[in-house]
């Protein structure tokens, strides 16, 4: 049998998405060509549109389709307040939880170096400048996983170095918990009860 | 804060493949715009081409570039065959087994009256109009689950009115299968489909 080459081609492609299989792959091509063809266009031109659109905001890392993106230019937010989280979703839930009123920093990730995620990787020095601005306090919200305490523990020393104030909310979160899948409650909690840490 | 129209564009885009839910599409999106801004514009013009160029196939119903596949083309396929199959992935796996040489219609699908597909939906009409032209024998190879078993059975009813030959692939133990493993569903079919041995 000849080969398809165009079908071939959206299999091999969708697989770049994560936990995308060769068999989870080939039945997304057949579901959109089958019963979704209008689906597979929007995605198509979602995707053309985000990547060419979507970067990383100058202050804050998050994805932002300006320079800078509304959170960091509202005037209603605490510029003394620098919040580090690590990805979009937990600045999300942090927003939801309405217990925090401040400025952000979103790493992107968190240091992972089996993964091959360094500070290099993650602009850390980025970080510190930000914090360098005209921040009172480092309010270190990455997840209570080993590779989250880990980047807190790295981005402590740095910041402790350079003379500021750092804290970590508090682990009022289960061991192994992850923000995104906390309540809010829990969340407002941890932040409430925030410790001062040195390095 | 401000929602990124593009981003929330595209997580709503990625909901459209099957098993993605909204926690699902949103780690895509972050994926894909952090580690593979590549790898979503290959997706983005895979799916737009895919849609574009392929269509099925006019006589086995395949996914297809051109009006009729290559397979159907072929002058060394045995047409007076004409395996039933559920799906393209099927016809791959028989192919790959080398066991067979006749033309094939892919149903894309089994009937499933919860799901809204029916006789209509999957365009039986189309299959008994093909099997009339020169076909000796029909060969139902719809997979032996509950759906799978009820289209094959609504099919051969289709068929034997239109006085055409219908035969269904053997039920049995699995090549290599052992009696201690095997479920006993399939170990009672095996006893009732017993075949006749000569020594």
């Amino acid at each position: 049998m000849n080969t398809l080459s165009s079908l071939d081609e959206m299999i091999a492609a969708l697989r770049c998405l994560p936990g995308v299989g060769p068999k989870s792959a080939q039945r997304m091509a057949y579901h959109l060509l089958q019963r979704d063809k209008p689906g597979a266009l929007r995605l198509a031109r979602a995707l053309g549109h985000a990547v060419e659109s979507i970067h990383h905001c100058a202050k804050c890392n998050n994805f932002s389709e300006e320079e800078i993106c509304a959170l960091c230019r509202s005037p209603k937010r605490d510029a003394s307040l620098l919040c580090v989280v690590e990805m979009p979703a937990d600045l999300l839930m942090m927003e939801q939880a309405q217990c925090y009123r401040g400025m952000y920093f979103v790493l992107m990730g968190r240091l992972s170096p089996l993964d091959g995620i360094g500070p290099r990787e993650l602009h850390l020095e980025r970080l510190v400048r930000r914090a360098q601005e005209n921040t009172c306090e480092v309010i270190l919200a990455t997840n209570f996983t080993v590779e989250g305490d880990a980047t807190a523990h790295y981005i402590t020393i740095l910041l402790c170095a350079q003379g500021i104030k750092v804290s970590r909310i508090a682990r009022g979160l289960p061991v192994g918990g992850e923000l995104e899948h906390v309540d809010s409650g829990t969340l407002a909690q941890a932040v409430l009860e925030r410790r001062e840490v040195t390095g």
